[in-house]
């Protein structure tokens, strides 16, 4: 595979930022959007067990009713598509089964062959104490940190939202009964040329803060 | 910024695997390897608080030392780098201080502009019925989604591992009484020629089936 250059990648990383305002006037390409699609399809997951969907919202009217859900943060209006990241739950054995079922389509292997690989992920959903839900959510939030990342690589602005009303979004996005419920929004798009925050350098602690170096 | 092509990015998503065996031969260089660490620090956050701290061993005998915590996973002795991510709990008022002493360091403002950023974070980690360290802990696995793309797209490869005993890790790791805990490992580095899930083809559900659109 051909990598891409230390600098283009540190680059993103910094022009990166929780875009405020967007330019509503913006749309993201065709081309360029299905690639973010195809990288949330593409996110890891534990076992590859991919305990979600992804909504994403085009419709003016139905980007607009989410403001009022979500402490009227007008980004979810103006940006060009809004993703809304939800976990299954609870994760039932069909749901393992489907993941079975789909390695043996994509493999091309015996279900047999994978029955052990079934018992495990069971037994793990399973165990007692095991807050299935919290998991499951972690695994959503690898979803946002991937497609955060890969948009910014692409020239596009998002911006993480967790200060949204999950219930609501439910109800108003016709979750409820599905089995699927909201965890976190994730508006993108392109930057308002006047938004302050873009030109505001980058906080972080220094690296010396947050990392220790075990070894030579 | 110059984007990249949706192709590099594609490409790297499909290259990526959870690898099983790694090149025990083959080292990161310290360029590729200093890009990588700065991706984790500039990984995103809610409120920007970084609730976390990043190991990256390099000692082989304590790499090796990990295995027997981690169900016999040799990933952990055979890459180049092991990342062990980490998150602070509790959240103190101090951590919060400690995250606008920084932005008034980095911003260059008076501390007084930020009272109700201070005020709104802190209010907001208070909150009766929050699990904050399930909250801190989703915000490391955003971290853990950017590292794993970011190195695939610099030609790395990583494992994210939770089968390991976060608890024994803190202990080895000498965590114990510093207020960071284990939460996830990911050894990084090139697989083995001879690593047989390289070659599988990755198993993802149909886009229609985790993927729905709201709009034209």
């Amino acid at each position: 595979m051909k990598r891409i250059e230390t600098e283009e990648l540190l680059g993103a990383l910094k022009w990166r930022y929780a875009t405020k305002k967007f330019d509503s006037e913006r749309r993201i390409d065709p081309e360029t959007w299905a690639a973010l699609e195809e990288t949330l399809v593409l996110s890891p997951s534990s076992f590859g067990l991919q305990p979600w969907k992804f909504l994403v919202i085009t419709d003016p009217a139905v980007k607009s009713s989410l403001v009022s859900l979500s402490w009227g943060q007008k980004q979810l209006s103006e940006a060009s598509h809004v993703v809304v990241l939800t976990v299954k739950h609870p994760l039932t054995t069909e749901d393992i089964r489907r993941h079975i079922d789909r390695t043996v389509e994509v493999h091309g292997i015996p279900i047999d062959t994978l029955a052990g690989l079934e018992k495990a992920i069971t037994g793990f959903v399973a165990q007692p104490g095991l807050d299935i839900r919290g998991w499951s959510t972690r695994q959503v939030y690898i979803a946002l940190g991937n497609f955060m990342t890969a948009s910014a690589l692409l020239g596009i602005d998002t911006c993480p939202m967790e200060g949204i009303d999950p219930a609501a979004y439910d109800k108003a996005l016709g979750l409820e009964g599905t089995g699927y419920f909201t965890v976190v929004a994730c508006p993108a798009g392109y930057r308002a040329a006047d938004d302050k925050s873009s030109i505001r350098p980058k906080v972080r602690f220094p690296v010396e803060h947050v990392l220790t170096r075990i070894g030579a």
